[in-house]
């Protein structure tokens, strides 16, 4: 068995404290819920301890997650310096309306990942987290793009990130009342949500006969659409 | 002028290295997102400065965030404790294709909020958190579900935090490539993106003649649904 495919190691710091039935450290859940999210929130704290969560684009090669922008962004300053690093992907899939206030919830599938990384200084590799970065946005799209030249690339930061823990909690299913509210007056149910994707807007600066390719059209009908 | 109404202050920490003009710090469109926002993502650091980030629901009462859960949370104990808290609240709004890998982008919204919190121990204080937190969840819920009861009552505990700075960024608009990418043959434009809610699934064990109620469809069609 390849260490890609045990799951991740159970740690203090990964272990949450509150309903484990809803937790799994297993890899391949954890990956698919990083491949479908299309940001992650990344969370560092400075030297005196105050903390920041900036939500950005991330792309994923294995336990590796890659990360781009200004050298001059805190964000990227904080991976690069090697600190401890946590990174969150979070889907809202519901909202759980229970006949009691109490037992009202979300449904929610989110990863919290912790890691620490460094900036890439492989021109391969640079390359490589460029690819998987616009193919994580869009898929098919790096070759249908004009791909970075010299100079886009040298004021482009790269920085990777590798997990060392990481947690997939979830909490899906219907409403989960006491007893004694089921013959109450209230409504229940759950109201499923999902980031939807809708038509494309062409750029105004596009030739009137240009149709709209079929990999922007796969992201509209993709599946994070049609999840529901 | 209230304090209510002028901006945050704009300090070192929740002014962004990167693209000033995306940003403000008026109070406003700051709460806008944060009551807009079904969830936030919460960042913290333990003593060692291992930083977490956890998504949850919160509520809000002018400068104040409410968050509610067990007092065994890691989320809860450090928002108790008083240290330095981060905020993000963070919608996404569109994928930008670009002709140009280099200037692909995402249209968003997001909100930055720094301060410090405790424990809420005024028992009319706690009720008007577990109020407006139900009620951020679904708007008009609260009359019309079980409210709670003593015992559940004890055993939520209410965080409050007081918002000192805040941040809101924003990108939208159009695809913006470099004059020499206009005439490649790329398709380019924006696809937007939003949070929908899908019909509502009413509970297996409700009445069968037990209609939708109006603050559930008002939920489905409300300002999140019909944005764009």
């Amino acid at each position: 068995m390849s260490t890609q495919s045990c799951p991740f190691a159970r740690t203090e710091r990964s272990t949450p404290n509150r309903v484990p039935k809803r937790v799994t450290f297993e890899r391949d859940p954890v990956f698919a819920i990083i491949d479908e999210a299309p940001i992650v929130h990344v969370g560092f704290a400075m030297p005196n301890g105050q903390p920041f969560v900036i939500p950005t684009i991330h792309a994923r090669k294995d336990d590796r997650l890659y990360f781009h922008g200004s050298t001059q962004s805190r964000l990227l300053q904080a991976i690069a310096s090697g600190q401890q690093i946590c990174c969150t992907f979070t889907f809202l899939d519901g909202i759980v309306a229970a006949r009691s206030a109490m037992h009202h919830s979300m449904n929610y599938r989110s990863v919290v990942a912790f890691g620490t990384g460094q900036l890439v200084e492989d021109e391969t590799e640079r390359q490589e987290a460029f690819r998987r970065t616009v193919e994580k946005l869009i898929p098919g799209r790096w070759e249908n793009c004009r791909q970075p030249n010299e100079s886009e690339a040298k004021v482009t930061a790269i920085a990777a990130l590798d997990i060392q823990e990481a947690t997939l909690k979830v909490r899906n299913g219907p409403v989960a009342d006491i007893e004694s509210d089921l013959s109450g007056p209230h409504w229940a149910g759950v109201i499923p949500t999902r980031l939807s994707y809708d038509s494309p807007q062409p750029d105004s600066n596009l030739a009137n006969d240009q149709t709209i390719p079929d990999h922007i059209n796969n992201l509209v009908g993709g599946p994070s659409a049609s999840r529901h």
